[in-house]
């Protein structure tokens, strides 16, 4: 997500939150989700920025519409994922959209239903995942055991014509190349990060809000000093020059 | 460890509290996974037992000692698991003992220690296994990939003559018999609950505090609804009919 908006707005700097104390997400229930989520959304507006993504699927998909409500009035818009990965789905879909996700995304069905919203008769799947995140974080990304772990979990989506793929997770992008090999070279993987970055920077444009900051800088906050995070964000972001503070959103 | 607890201690309820919420602790930072005891010890202090266990390996391992002198002169005693699983490893082992735990418990480095303190001759060796707990919540205890994830992690202490293999964390025990496997017929598996319920029940018994209740019962308070922890607790204890509290610790 950081490398789309970085990309896309290149005169904005990111200040990225990443709950590292209490991940993962992907397995709570809402309640619990919605109350992280809503501290987090507090400790990035007490630091002053001009809009908020959430962008992890799962908080996206449990506790967005939960905590909208809480900022109705604010100046800082709030974005998720959730919509602009389905609106991509349904733009590139020629019939069949699989969607993989954490367990508690799939089980909140948020995707599936934005994509039926848009286009009812697309036909979803959709798949809860709850191995990548771990398999990612202990940098197993390419290997046999990841590939068998994938091709069970994507088995019941290839039954009937997938033609599109929507990876539901932040971590999944970097399983993007086992992914392929499964899924075969026909089939769209869509990330929402750029679909998120577009829209973002579409209503930034719209409200006056973007900005002309010369030296674009991304600061990132971590709520525990000692997790794969830091390592796997220099490798998704390509550099090793990031800079990580400790905080507690609690 | 409840069922432990029960067996050795049928005239004692037990109340259990599973930090469901913020689980998993094995991948934390010593920081984070001692704030997050501390509050569990307070919870279960405000309830009025009169003994807490810190039944989770990596709390015992990273903020045991830290959260003793906090607690020095309540009148409740603290016990922890890794003392009586490492004296139970010395008892058992004829030379090499093979340790396998989270990511923070063999960081942390608590069990070797310990049996280094003990027994200086044994060779000890230990292997962090991050995949285990999600596989076991998964529900692959008996499973080819997890077969292939335990004999890649297990390799490098099957090496030198493997006697003892601590089983360093309390999800393991559920994958005994694929461990069992791996490492074959003549190694010893060391589960600490059976050693940490008989030091209880000792200490309990020195000081006058066993109890004399008729009816036995556990109570299970966890403080994320939407776990699979309701499930593993009835397969572990057998039994379908477990009370469960959701409660808030934060």
């Amino acid at each position: 997500m950081v490398a789309a908006l970085e990309r896309r707005m290149p005169q904005e700097s990111i200040l990225y939150l990443g709950d590292t104390a209490r991940l993962p997400y992907g397995t709570k229930s809402a309640a619990t989700v919605t109350r992280y989520t809503q501290r987090n959304i507090d400790f990035l507006l007490a630091r002053d920025v001009k809009a908020v993504i959430v962008a992890c699927n799962t908080a996206s998909a449990l506790a967005l519409s939960r905590v909208v409500p809480h900022y109705h009035g604010d100046a800082v818009p709030l974005f998720g994922v959730i919509e602009p990965g389905a609106a991509e789905a349904v733009r590139v879909s020629r019939g069949h959209v699989g969607i993989i996700a954490t367990e508690s995304t799939v089980r909140s069905d948020a995707y599936a239903a934005a994509i039926r919203r848009r286009a009812p008769a697309l036909t979803v799947r959709s798949a809860a995942c709850p191995l990548f995140v771990p398999l990612v974080e202990e940098g197993w990304q390419d290997d046999p055991i990841t590939r068998a772990v994938a091709a069970r979990y994507l088995a019941p989506l290839l039954t009937d014509g997938l033609d599109t793929l929507v990876l539901g997770c932040t971590h999944y992008p970097l399983l993007r190349p086992l992914l392929r090999e499964i899924v075969g070279a026909d089939v769209v993987l869509v990330d929402s990060a750029v679909a998120v970055a577009d829209q973002v920077a579409a209503e930034l444009g719209d409200k006056g809000l973007l900005g002309g900051v010369e030296d674009q800088t991304s600061h990132f906050c971590l709520t525990d000093s000692n997790s794969p995070f830091q390592q796997l964000a220099s490798t998704i972001l390509g550099r090793d020059d990031l800079s990580f503070e400790l905080v507690d959103v609690s």
